[in-house]
């Protein structure tokens, strides 16, 4: 059995039902971040993941048909996570684009969220930013704000301790918004 | 003191950050069903929510003046939710947009949201169709499936125990997801 859980974009996110998912699990990976926000809760043993990429997770889905795992995903796993990448049951937790959300005051249904992670997606965003005027970028330090037309609002790090808002980029955990 | 709170879509979403939240409440609004997920975590004032409206959000935006009051949300406050429409600090919870999206195993990043309640969205889903070739309705027993040109997959009241997969639409709390 395997599942991918959202641990939430920082500490104290964590629902009930990945609590549950988390504390009946023989073996839990995650990367070093998502393990510490539900240590607490881990009874089986624990992986720390510092390897990604289609061969880890095969052989994580080879170890799954005859044990519990659990894959922990920081944020929610659908939202740019791990859970197009594990072939395992998804438990969702509150992403960082929520928390953005949230503190814009803008609704999903305005918006249309891009994921820049590693690649280019400017024009991406113009036909976003075309199609519905409001977008939310997934951005690290690599993307280029003069690339985007329109007024932008940074927000770095949300629910951590450094938490900041501004007008320039300084985190690779960086929500970028974008209106016109 | 004024908190809009989301308790997710179904019970055992909260999460452990909105609980607190909530048990710090002197007076709690919401719907029943919002109540119901959060009541074990409620020492203050209960107050069910019968009406929404302008009236009543401005009533309770006074009373927040000099008290601390939540109002619950059910799903997320930011996905068509009370997040606009009252003017607090908002927590958010896991939306019913992010079952289907794990259910679904299709990322946030390749689709377009479209909220359909009480409202004409065959354009709206049209463009974004052409824009992103997938996309999530929140669509009630109202929306015509016929007005959709692609593959249609209706999930409906998901995370509770009438959770149903199909191809037509019997509950208010339906997610349409349409991809071509």
């Amino acid at each position: 059995m395997l599942y991918v859980v959202g641990v939430g974009a920082a500490k104290g996110y964590l629902t009930d039902r990945a609590k549950e998912i988390i504390s009946k699990a023989e073996v839990v990976y995650g990367s070093e971040r998502a393990i510490e926000y539900a240590k607490e809760f881990i009874r089986g043993e624990i992986r720390v993941l510092k390897k990604f990429g289609k061969d880890v997770y095969e052989e994580i889905e080879r170890e799954a048909k005859d044990k519990k795992v659990v894959v922990l995903s920081t944020g929610d796993p659908m939202v740019s996570g791990l859970g197009k990448k594990i072939n395992g049951i998804v438990e969702p937790g509150i992403s960082s684009v929520q928390l953005a959300l949230a503190k814009l005051r803008v609704d999903l249904c305005e918006v249309v969220v891009v994921d820049s992670h590693g690649k280019d997606s400017y024009d991406e965003i113009e036909k976003a930013l075309e199609f519905r005027g409001k977008v939310l970028v997934l951005a690290d330090k690599n993307f280029d704000l003069s690339k985007v037309k329109g007024r932008v609002i940074v927000l770095e790090n949300l629910g951590l301790e450094d938490e900041r808002v501004g007008e320039d980029i300084k985190s690779d955990l960086a929500i970028v918004y974008v209106e016109r």
